[in-house]
């Protein structure tokens, strides 16, 4: 089995030590009470049901699976019975709107249950992420009726939500989606009636026997659309329709046609969704539908992100475990533990390296990821308009940021785990190779991590002249200047300016190229993306260290001082790595776009 | 399905415009007859062989497994029809012994037959491969009548080969095995038996139903054996006890006692091996057992680097192929083909950047692993001493870093792959997240990649006062000094030359840093290791443009100009990268074992 205990000392230092969560988010207006005292109280709650609840059922339920029988999925063994004890604790609801049940709570902690839950259980929290999102979405832009209808089910967990974009001949340009809706005409109630017919395909969540409805939010052409993404529209598609007394009533003409067999997240339902002539209501006005849909891939990408770190920390956590107990060999300096037939392997550096490689980049991606949440929740509830918009900007920037690279390295590290354990990692009891398998999707769905590239610097980039860079480069600027006379902090300060400069000169770079050849900035986007969150990472560190370094005595002092060894291993054996990244984006586009197509 | 079609120009330009194979290889006595005409013949059947026979099964075995069912393993439905084809064409002894009924070709033509074979079925290949190794063990260090009595069979296949090394406790220190082998007083035929008792795991091919009998080589200690490694025999134990006639007699008291679950090479059986007082009869001396398995598993290191090579290999071909395919929105220039719905994903920067990383890496490792084959084949018949022993050095040397290097960048080509099919990479039925489960393995067995790096440090580098690094950096000094007054090829030269000496700079500070702290060694090793991939990389790539620059016409333009695009693109957007591995060299140890153990 894997180990694992949610980190909640390093989440209370970066809540409270580091971004000042009592100044930043309980004194917003609506969270007067989540302060750091009941905050405290719902981590160690959250943490003790991820570990003794979801965990347990990770393994078990990637070796069951989903199961499809005629036109029913059933999850594995177990997951209803914890999906119900999952609602009725709340966690469903956790960040959702109160006047409609949810728990109301921040969602910075929302962010850090999402870290938890995907390391004891990606599988299972698929199925509250996907409600999760569509409850977004229709609080955002649901009619009243529609949120009245659909909202207190769905932020109870009784009801699921689904996004359904994808379709056999297109994924990342929906403008080719051929799922239509025909108007019904009016019904009594006064909401118009569509009638919704196609096939969606990789549907999470599509089909399953958690929640006693399910709620489609699906993109569909109406007859007068116009071509491509500017005729696409977003409907609601109950699989039971909804009857009087608010009850799930008639089935919806909408099926699932089958599930995929896939390499990981087995017990996550990903289906093939059938709407023949299904009965749906259009959110909002007709072609308004992706930017709607945004709304959801957002909050989408931001959890996927997520995912990466939540099963790099379980990964880290087991190797670390694994390598202070397997013994084999003996340190390059002489026996370690002579009374013992062998040393830990924890003794050797290449294990070492691989455990701090780990270790540096989930600490980092940790604090750079609630740095983030904490900008969601300004961004939502700041009394300051500009404020909010500011906040807005950073978490704009961030997304596909923390989308990609967190997924790239949660991956990498999934695998470093993997390798630690040698043989047996590769053996399925051991759950390291699960880990692996579950981290892969995340690379690839809500916009393949090439599409978040090029969203940062074909969107992100040049948005309103520049205005969403200026919310990272302002502040580490304004950082770097301020703490560049601090001999003390010399170590990290020094790297990090070195790393801004780098990314300035490469953000200039794309800025000029890309606007005479949008080629040269595509080329780039990738390994930009990367030097971006390096430096993000760099900042976030320098930030950590400067604050380890205040706290040398005391109880947490070996926590600090674990912190900075770790900051040092950042800093001195990972962030030069990002300087290939420098070399590839300014070698420009030349060398990819040479070779014809025909030679591929 | 995956698409593939075996690479025969490609390996026809590095066999026969690169790197000499006639002057090489058929010159050597003994191998005269396997000139260009014989080998492009058997170049072409077994491309035949592979795509028609081994490739379909593929997928098929992956999701049938091997089953364990009373003691016996059952492998996929039509593996033991292909295994009895694959034995009756030859393939199984195609570069041994012919006086045991091999075919007596070059090892060259082994490497190149392993790359289809693992491009096509990695599982499959298993078997005959591990019956090569012992094969090759047999005839070094095996007794005439051992050899007559084993040799022929498994030579043809009739018979399979193991070998047993890891035990529960201990994969990577065999000093600490527990196998006991008692002595059995001498037999009348007056070969020595010996009893052998103990339980091994990992055995791939450990027990199936393809072969008549199975034969395994098997590290035991003898009661009077030294501690550690220095206290292993090896042992030959038949599954069936050889009767007078030759043919397989009494079941010898060795059984599978489980097989593993696995995240691939599912249709390999990897078996849990007990042996009950077992019959054996010791090779060669008695304590001599680690030096003589070590000739199986350098032969095994190199065949496990190709793994990654062939498995990337068909990554790279299918992703190109799906990319050409595949319609979805539009080129950033326009669109490329206006008369369709969207245009090939080929036309995005990022999507190239991916394939051509492939394809750098795949050509790039091709040529080197060639270059290295026909070492093999000097090192073995070269009338010269003094020839044999340095291609026996480049060998050598060269062994941990092809094992590590391919398949790190194997695992990676597969995961490219899988990234460019997008969600459709992640489902099964596409076949590419097979080839990323079984890329997987081949990072783990037969020396886990950290200690090949160890191997290459701690062995290779300071081995007769670093004889066998001159082989490396004489040839190309030497190359780089002939060639660097040649303007046309300088865009190649100078990175070449850049990048050896940061090899040179960082072999020297290894060497100076190891001797007083061999920690510091074991800190360096991963990253040094990859340097020293991209530098020989680097060499033979410039090699292959210099090739190419001089055959701009004629017939294969199309395939030269290709050829030089790849090389740009390696030289002017990967090998930048490996800068970084040299920073993490230079920053020494300090950083990775500051950390307390207890902080992990």
């Amino acid at each position: 089995m894997v180990t694992y205990a949610a980190p909640l000392d390093d989440i209370r230092f970066l809540l409270y030590d580091l971004l000042d969560y009592e100044g930043q988010v309980a004194a917003l207006p609506g969270y007067e009470e989540a302060n750091r005292e009941l905050v405290d109280a719902v981590l160690e709650e959250g943490a003790r049901f991820c570990q003794n609840e979801l965990l347990p059922l990770n393994r078990p339920g990637d070796e069951a699976g989903c199961r499809f029988e005629n036109g029913v999925v059933r999850t594995p063994d177990g997951f209803k019975a914890l999906y119900d004890s999952f609602c009725e604790a709340g966690w469903n609801g956790l960040s959702l709107n109160p006047d409609y049940g949810g728990q109301g709570l921040p969602k910075t902690l929302q962010f850090v249950m999402t870290e938890l839950i995907c390391s004891t259980n990606l599988s299972f929290g698929m199925y509250p992420g996907l409600t999760h999102g569509a409850c977004n979405a229709l609080e955002m832009h649901g009619s009243d009726d529609q949120k009245r209808t659909f909202l207190p089910n769905m932020i109870h967990g009784r009801w699921s939500g689904t996004m359904c974009l994808t379709e056999p001949h297109c994924g990342t340009d929906l403008g080719l989606i051929r799922t239509r809706a025909e108007p019904m005409g009016a019904a009594p109630d006064g909401e118009s009636k569509y009638s919704i017919t196609g096939t969606k395909i990789f549907i999470s969540a599509g089909e399953h026997d958690l929640s006693e409805n399910i709620v489609h939010l699906v993109l569909a052409k109406l007859p007068d659309a116009p071509e491509g993404t500017k005729g696409i529209s977003l409907f609601i598609v109950p699989k039971f329709l909804v009857k009087e007394d608010g009850s799930p009533g008639t089935r919806n003409g909408v099926a699932c046609g089958s599930i995929e067999h896939k390499m990981g997240i087995k017990a996550s339902s990903t289906c093939v969704m059938n709407f023949d002539a299904a009965e749906g209501y259009l959110v909002g006005q007709p072609h308004s539908g992706m930017a709607k849909m945004f709304t959801m891939m957002n909050v989408a990408r931001l959890d996927v992100g997520i995912q990466g770190l939540g099963l790099a920390e379980t990964a880290y956590q087991s190797a670390a475990a694994y390598a202070k107990e397997r013994l084999q060999g003996r340190s390059l300096a002489g026996p370690a533990y002579p009374e013992k037939a062998a040393d830990p392997i924890i003794v050797h550096p290449d294990v070492r390296r691989n455990l701090l490689t780990m270790r540096a980049l989930n600490e980092g991606a940790r604090a750079l990821a609630l740095w983030v949440a904490i900008a969601v929740d300004v961004a939502e509830k700041h009394p300051d308009a500009a404020k909010r918009q500011e906040a807005d900007d950073l978490v704009a920037l961030m997304t596909p940021i923390i989308k990609s690279f967190f997924t790239d390295y949660g991956f990498e590290a999934t695998n470093l785990g993997m390798q630690v354990y040698g043989g047996h990692g590769y053996i399925r009891e051991h759950g390291m190779e699960q880990l692996v398998r579950d981290a892969r999707i995340a690379q690839i769905y809500e916009g393949a991590n090439g599409i978040q590239a090029l969203d940062l610097v074909g969107r992100k980039l040049g948005q309103n002249m520049g205005r969403l860079l200026r919310r990272f480069f302002h502040p580490v600027q304004g950082y770097v200047e301020a703490k560049m006379t601090r001999p003390e902090l010399a170590e990290f300060v020094a790297p990090l300016a070195k790393s801004l400069s780098r990314l300035q000169q490469s953000t200039l770079w794309i800025a000029q190229q890309g606007l005479k050849d949008p080629e040269e900035a595509g080329a780039a986007a990738a390994d930009y993306l990367n030097l971006f969150a390096y430096t993000a990472l760099a900042y976030l560190w320098t930030r950590m260290a400067e604050a380890s370094l205040a706290q040398q005595d005391g109880d947490s002092a070996a926590f600090h001082e674990a912190k900075l060894a770790t900051a040092r291993f950042f800093f001195q054996r990972l962030l030069p790595k990002s300087s290939g990244h420098f070399s590839a984006i300014m070698a420009g586009k030349a060398p990819i776009m040479a070779m014809k197509e025909a030679a591929f």
